[in-house]
């Protein structure tokens, strides 16, 4: 269709909007009008239009959905619990390409537009995970925007090889280095974080780092990135992923780093994680960017999550008291706008003359589509809708899935 | 429909059964025939075969549910938000008894069986509530067990009249006693508990106390309760609702604590709270009886909740690092088995001779069902499918609903 009115949907503030669309852009934005409906006009019967959902932090290729349920196995430490999920990853029937394709198709579904996922390079698998995220991604060209981090799961000191594969993943096309508990897993703050910003730094690459410390290990890892991120000009280039123990500084330490965190636009992504977790508020306030991912996906590591990002950004407003209109408003934007921002993506509209990627939902307001995430929503990219209220279970016993194709042909 | 066979689900475990109906009632319970289906056999394709869920703890009167979003309006204490809460609920043009009923419907979808909400009962509103929720336990009987606990969630010993207004509760119907916070809203221990426990002495009722204190307060409240409980016989008739302080007891405390609970069958219902909860899995392994209840849902203390106990579940689950499915099964016994226990009714099947009262889900074991809550869920009472299926938004910006009768007529 080129042209369309998207009439009678409401914006975040609950006030009627109508949206007029040619081409797949946003050409007028607008009060509603109280005309009569006419041909190729849209009635959103008071539905609440967004932007399409970022979600900042995915694991796709560890993900067990579209098998049978895999039993949690414990491991006495993260060391050990690499070991066990390359283990159970190995043992599955089911292709990993069609598991990861299954939870980037529900999240389409869910109304995400972009998507950062961690794929894990390290010398056992060598590049296999990469090869198949550049190809799912190209098929979900146009439905998806994914970008691509260059996980070491296993460390990078301890793991020898993995330096020039993740240097080789960068050539390929992941645009970001990842990296992950410089204490904890390398046992060598400077050795782990020279190696990643010194990729990075050459080659011209994002960074994404886990990190798990909390306490006198989390500073010195914090203090680690901010000097290198100073020190080689990557304002706005790195992210901080759950940074656990920003929830946990003494007064002193916690203005130093604040500081410096929104100085240099590192941006800390939550998945709002059980336990202790980043304050969030606190760090927006101090113009700290802060943004969600839904992280694991009953996999290895955590049974529970869908992938809606949405649903993330609610149990975020939960665990940090966000009961006010305004607050889940902050949530919703950990989830578009700032998620935007911190992928280095152009921000969310809907705006006029930008692409109508719109995701329209059963709320009245904002706050509303954070405190309870719709069930029922239609999401269109570039004026087209790509998906239209699917409800579906995250899994089910006989693995009911849809064909893996359906929306590789959505665009055809 | 007098008899059927349930063919192809799974118990717990995730074996195949089949579920012989007659009357209403399981006649047998036995590993799936391979045999083809026969006529007025039902085939459930694998689907997991649960009891209905218990919700032991609910606020119909407080819900929101049904109206235009009602933004939060914040209080700097617990006894102003009483009175935001009164002033709210007064200005909704909404009738109170609509909501209620909404989300009564609602959890009967999400396959709830059994019902302990609180209704406020206080000088001001008298019992008003009350009236209208005995009424709406007549409406639903068949389909929805509900008890009613009177709640005097303004105090009582700063309240007058409340005392005598939650005895003629009691008269009416409520099978039991609230209480809460005897220090933070009263004041006074001892007054508020010999009034509860008074009460319910004199009248045979059960008791459930709201208590949201921590540190000494919380082990003044816990030592006041313990002592009557025991004094007056009343093992097995006490629940301590939220008792955050449990999961901040020193060493000494909780031992002598935990022991008196589980000694004196005192249960602990949790809602999986943002912050502090009590150590569920600690206190199942010394015997508690811990239970889950939903809780707020959508209403002036908080924005949040569909009303689903199986959320509620999972929520508990992951705040308590349960990953195996053998944790994930005490999650489910949280809002099944436990609740049924705490509440004093029959223990939950799906077992011979008693009702068919089952919950059927998307879910190929227990800890699937409680790690990612199935959407599609079937709900049958005494033989009857009182719900299939049912896929829906908590709330829509039109205030789309089933019309209230809908349940009603199912029975006739």
């Amino acid at each position: 269709m080129a042209w369309t009115i998207l009439r009678n949907g409401r914006n975040r503030e609950g006030d009627p909007i109508d949206v007029e669309i040619t081409e797949g852009r946003i050409v007028a934005l607008r009060s509603a009008s109280t005309a009569p409906m006419a041909d190729g006009e849209v009635d959103l019967d008071g539905r609440l239009v967004l932007p399409l959902l970022v979600n900042g932090h995915a694991h796709l290729d560890k993900t067990f959905l579209g098998t049978e349920w895999q039993p949690h196995v414990p491991g006495s430490s993260v060391i050990e619990r690499i070991k066990i999920e390359k283990r159970l990853r190995a043992d599955l029937v089911e292709s990993a390409g069609d598991r990861e394709r299954l939870l980037a198709e529900r999240m389409i579904e869910f109304g995400t537009g972009a998507l950062r996922t961690h794929v894990d390079v390290d010398a056992a698998l060598g590049l296999s995970g990469l090869e198949r995220m550049l190809k799912l991604r190209e098929d979900l060209r146009g439905l998806l925007d994914i970008q691509l981090v260059a996980f070491p799961q296993s460390g990078i000191v301890r793991d020898p090889g993995s330096y020039e594969l993740l240097e080789e993943a960068i050539r390929l096309g992941a645009e970001v280095i990842g990296g992950i508990d410089p204490i904890g897993i390398d046992g060598d703050v400077d050795g782990h974080l020279d190696a990643v910003f010194g990729l990075a730094d050459r080659r011209g690459a994002m960074i994404d780092i886990h990190l798990h410390a909390v306490g006198d290990d989390a500073v010195r890892e914090y203090r680690g990135i901010i000097t290198r991120t100073r020190a080689l000009g990557m304002e706005g280039r790195v992210v901080l992923s759950h940074a656990f123990g920003l929830g946990a500084l003494g007064a002193r330490e916690q203005e130093e780093i604040f500081n410096a965190l929104a100085e240099l636009r590192i941006a800390i992504m939550s998945n709002g994680p059980a336990g202790l977790m980043p304050p969030v508020k606190q760090l927006a306030e101090q113009g700290v960017i802060v943004f969600a991912g839904s992280d694991n996906v009953r996999d290895a590591w955590w049974p529970f999550g869908s992938g809606d990002v949405l649903d993330v950004a609610r149990n975020i407003a939960c665990r940090s008291g966000f009961l006010r209109d305004e607050d889940l408003g902050l949530a919703l934007d950990l989830a578009t706008s700032n998620g935007a921002c911190a992928l280095g993506l152009p921000t969310c509209g809907p705006k006029v003359g930008e692409p109508a990627d719109l995701l329209v939902v059963d709320a009245g307001s904002a706050a509303e589509a954070v405190a309870n995430p719709p069930v029922g929503r239609d999401v269109m990219r570039s004026g087209e809708w790509v998906s239209r209220r699917r409800l579906h279970t995250v899994s089910g016993p006989t693995n009911r899935r849809e064909s893996p194709a359906q929306f590789t042909s959505a665009l055809s």
